[in-house]
Parts: structure tokens; sequence; C-alpha cells
């Protein structure tokens, strides 16, 4: 089993509602994409070349600050379960954690972490540097990983063309091979049905929306992954200033959209969130998907002040801790436990319970 | 506005679960109808007759011991609201309240009532003598009627014919012109899908079932109540024998299918049952159909002892005080009053929580 103080967000201090703008947007992630120029791509990579790369970075790794300490876990070698969870922290890619289609997991994939930076190594590129920051934070997530990219760049070959930029493996990395997503909850947009309108516009402006999961996976809980889509022929400067601008006005169109609802609907609204909790904190079986939608709800009605018997952070940690992988960890049972959604709902119980009697509110 | 205080379940003796079985059967009721061989029947009544009857049995009642203290409500001449608040608690029926198809209310319309016991007048018979009791006490409710029919028919000249006995406006009630109607909780027969059965079973020994309200009343909350068909050709005791033997059989089933239930989908019910709590502790609009719904779960948890955060006759207070009419007089604003829903919501919240905090039990 994975020990989970070892993983950046160990202390889930990217979850702690610290951030900017933290009561709409859990978090933000910016990736590099780099790859060594000596070694084929991951595609045509032999096995000795991925073994090559993982030594190589390694090496460097040990001579910079921000990876000095960093722990490395072979993926590779892994049980599913851990590279579940690692999947389910947001540190691997799904087909990292060998949990794609076809659900194989790549000689060598590997994950080096420390502090609040990753690296995924052998993954479609040789190495995803990845920074998390609480809230939405694109400056300072970028800093985390642009010192990881000099520190690293100085002692490794990064492929890297004049005109183009970084090469990557895939075509639409070429250039910054840099792409930021930010977590965001957009229950407003959602129940106002403005929600595809939005990103459809988005859409126009070069950005693009994912759930959860990452590419391909579905909107659960109207949390959205809104990322910049190409990095080609943009500083990085340029990208981050123009996916901030767009998420920021997303903000802008999300605070709208909540007081036209309590304007409007406001019993609608206030009914959704409360039987949201009641259900939480009452229900005996709780399917994943279904406490996603039910934390949107209460989450909703934390942000308009109508709940205070929750605050953000118990919200992500349950965000984070009834994902199946995590939620096994914690019982100590498989991910494949008949009874983890019994489990689950008890979990949930428990957390709420004791935050009500925390924060002395009166159900 | 009625005086609640006035009814004869004022202080809803009736509800307080005190009678046997309360935790499946509700109350107990029990019904005759008499007709005064002197005047036509309702149909072709006029309104001197109809008058007429309110006098000779006003007169008669006067003279009784069950009905000396009768409070007389003229329901003809009662706005619609109150009409409607002694249908909601069984006093009188959607005809005589006026609320059936076409709503109108008869001249002469008029209900008597003391206690435990109730007359309505100029009704599809002249007389309706109605007798309630908490919980399956078939016996109890009887000897109330009985004694009141004695009273009264040593007083009037009840019209009955030597063979046929009462005679009733209706065939179907001509002989004792006695209904008994149980109200009854089965919940456990609906989740096993057997209660189609025992419904076809109950209506070839002679039984029949209607919803909360009476004939043509749908069934929501999975109240049902039991009566026997017809009258004509057995006299009361075989006729409460009857009935009595039936609905223990029904009990016994019900208690069998819950014992099941529990057995085979313990998880399922117990998650039915608490969210229905959870939901009427805090969902802020409810609709009196839901709200009867999520009582019939909640009930079904204090049957099985997975509740103990409010008690039955608090399940019962509700029952009858979210009803439409009752709010609406409680809340002091009229039955179509655009925030009943919301009102009720608070309603529920407020009553349960005191009976949680009372109970001292954790939620």
């Amino acid at each position: 089993m994975i020990d989970l103080s070892l993983l950046p967000d160990g202390g889930l201090t990217w979850l702690d509602a610290s951030g900017p703008a933290s009561h709409l947007v859990l978090s933000t992630r910016i990736r590099l994409a780099r790859n060594l120029a000596p070694h084929p791509y991951a595609l045509r990579a032999t096995l000795g070349d991925r073994e090559g790369i993982l030594t190589d970075v390694q090496a460097a790794a040990r001579e910079t600050v921000s990876l000095r300490k960093a722990h490395l876990f072979r993926v590779d070698r892994l049980p599913l379960e851990d590279r579940q969870l690692l999947h389910e922290r947001h540190l691997v890619s799904k087909e990292l954690a060998g949990l794609g289609d076809p659900a194989v997991v790549r000689p060598g994939a590997a994950l080096l972490v420390q502090d609040r930076v990753g690296v995924m190594l052998n993954e479609e590129d040789h190495l995803r540097l990845q920074g998390f920051r609480s809230g939405f934070d694109l400056d300072a997530a970028y800093q985390q990983v642009d010192r990881v990219d000099s520190e690293l760049g100085q002692r490794l070959p990064f492929a890297f063309h004049p005109e183009f930029g970084y090469l990557t493996s895939c075509p639409t990395n070429v250039g910054t091979g840099l792409r930021a997503s930010v977590l965001i909850h957009l229950p407003g947009l959602v129940l106002t049905k403005e929600i595809s309108k939005v990103l459809q516009g988005l859409a126009q402006v070069g950005l693009t929306f994912r759930g959860l999961y990452g590419e391909g996976s579905e909107v659960v809980g109207n949390f959205f992954q809104l990322s910049n889509q190409t990095t080609l022929g943009k500083s990085e400067r340029e990208l981050l200033d123009h996916l901030g601008k767009m998420v920021r006005q997303v903000i802008e169109y999300e605070e709208q959209a909540r007081q036209v609802l309590l304007r409007d609907v406001p019993t609608i609204i206030e009914d959704k969130v409360w039987r949201a909790y009641g259900l939480l904190r009452h229900a005996r079986t709780l399917s994943f998907e279904e406490t996603m939608n039910l934390l949107s709800g209460v989450r909703l009605g934390v942000g308009l002040g109508l709940v205070d018997q929750v605050g953000l952070y118990a919200l992500n940690k349950l965000l984070v801790h009834t994902q199946p992988a995590h939620l096994a960890q914690h019982e100590g049972v498989g991910a494949t436990d008949p009874e983890l959604n019994v489990r689950r709902a008890r979990f949930v119980r428990a957390l709420l319970e004791d935050e009500a009697g925390r924060r002395g509110a009166t159900p």
C-alpha cells in the first residue's frame, strides 16, 4: 500500500481551500511535457530506453532543490489499487496508471513526487512535470513547475527546436508543452442551463473542458476541468494570461448565475441544497457518482451562505476520500469490496456529523 | 375557523398510537348507515325533509349520553377550508364536505360530534354514525358506535325491514348498514410486491381497499383502508369477526414481508428509511404526497427498530397536520397559499427536530 504522506498533496494542501476563489475553484494544475533528445519517443522506446530515461531523470533530480527529496513510485510495479489511488489524486494519468483502454501498464511507468510537484515518467512523453495549487492560482502553480523545469533542463537534454519549441510525442503539445487545468465547480451555470453556451464560447477561444478525471471522463457533480487546448505559437505567459482571463470570466458568469437563481427560485435552490445535505447525512449506501452530485449540491449551499454545517475543506476532503481506491485504502479492503457503497455512506455520515458538531451548527 | 378541540379526535386520541398493533394500524373506524322512516331517502328529500332530519336527530341526541354534549357543524354553512379540515379528519365524507364531483354542498349537510363518535347528517343516508379508535380495535370502535345507535334508535324511527335489516339509500349498505375500516400501513407487502396478491385475496373474501381518503382515493404512502364490501345477510358480529380475522392475517403477512426484507436486503431497507428521514429533516419544500411517502419510509424504520429519533404518535400527528387544510389552519393562511409546500417542510422539520431532541437521539 502506498504511504499517502509521500504524495505531494499528502496533507491535501492543494485541497485546503486556502487559495484564491476556493469557493468555486478547487485546484489549479499545470503540466509541462518534456522529452529527452537521445531517446526515441515513448511509442518507439525500447525497454532499455525506458529504463534509461528513469535512470537519467532520477540522477538529475537528485541534484535539484525541487526534487532532491522526491520519492519514486515505480507505477509499473504497483498493484492495481495503488495505481488507482495515484490516479484519483490526479498525480498520474489514466494511461500511466494502466487504467486506460487497453488497461496495460507500460514498462518504466513511474512517478517522482515532492511537495506540490510531480513528474510522470514514460507517459506519452518521457517527462510530464506537474505543479499543484489550492484554488485558482495559475502563477503559483506555474512558478512551481517552472522551477522543476529549469532545474531539470540544466541537467537533461530536453528535446527543443528553436522554431517550434519543446518537441513532444503528440503534435498538439509541441511548443511550450504546457497544459494548465483549473478544476472549477459550476452548478449555477448548469442549473440556469447556460453552461453549454459558456463551454462553446470557451472552445472558440481555444479552451477545452473535461470531467474530474481528464480526457474522456464525464462531467459529474458539475465539476469541470478547464484547460488550454494547444500550446504551439504562444509563450507560457500568453497561455496562462489567456486561460486566466477566461477563467475569471467564467467565475463571473457563475457568480451571476447563482445570484439569478437566488433571486428567481430561492426555494428550489435551498431545497436542492438541503436535500443533498440531508441525504449525505442519512443515506446508508452511496455510489461515488451520487456522492459527487450531492457534494455538488452542498458545495453550492456553502458558497451561497445557506449551509454552515460544513466547510469547503471538508467537502474537498470528501471528494477525494470517497473515491473508490481512497475509500478502500481507508477501510482496509479491496477496491471491489461489495460493501464499498455502504462504507462510503458511513464515512460521509461520520465526517459530516463530526464537522457539524465541531462547527456547533444545528442540523 | 373550526375550533379543533371540538372534534372527536381534537386531542388526536385515535392517533396516539396507544391501541393494539399501532405500529401497523393507525386507526379503526366503524360507521353505521341509518335512515329515518318518515323521510324520503336523500336523493329525493326536499329541503324541508333535510331540515326536518336535522331537527329530529338533534332533539334525540340531546336525550342521549353519547351525544348529549355533541357539537353540531352545519357543514352546508362552512367555508371550503373548514369542510376540507373535517374531511381530512375523516369525520365527513368527500361528498358531505362538498368536495366530490360535482363539488356541491348538499343543503342540510351536517356533522354531530362528541368525543370519539360522530354522526354525518344528510349524507347519502340520513345518518351515518361513526366510531373511531386508535390502532386495530374493532370491538371498542363498535361498542362506541353501537351505543350511539341504540340510544338514537330508541328515540328515532330508523327504517328497518324485518327480513333485510336496516334500509339504506344504496343497496350495498342494506342489512347492518355497517362498514368497518382499518387504516393500515403495508410498506413491506408493497416492497416485496406481494401486495396485489394480498389485495386480490381480500377481494375474494368480500373485503375491499381504498386509499387514505375513502372511495376512489389513491393509495399513497402505502396506507390502505381495508373494509368490508357488503353488509347484507350477515350480523354485525359476523362482519366484524370476518374482517378482524382477515386483518390479523394481513398483519401477519406484513410482518413476514418485513422480516424477509430485513433478512434479504437490509441495506436497501435501511437506506430507504434513512433517506426518507434525511429528506424530511432537511427539505425546504414538500408536497403532501411526497410527505406521505417519506413518512411511510420513516414509519417502516420505526416499526423495524431502525429509527428511534421519532415516535409513532409524532408520525401520526404529521400525517394529519401536514394535510393542506390542517396546515393552512395552523399557519393562519388559505389552503391555496402558494407557500404551503414551504410551510409544510418547515413544520415537518421543526416537529422532527423537536422530537429528536426530546428523545435525546443523535441524528
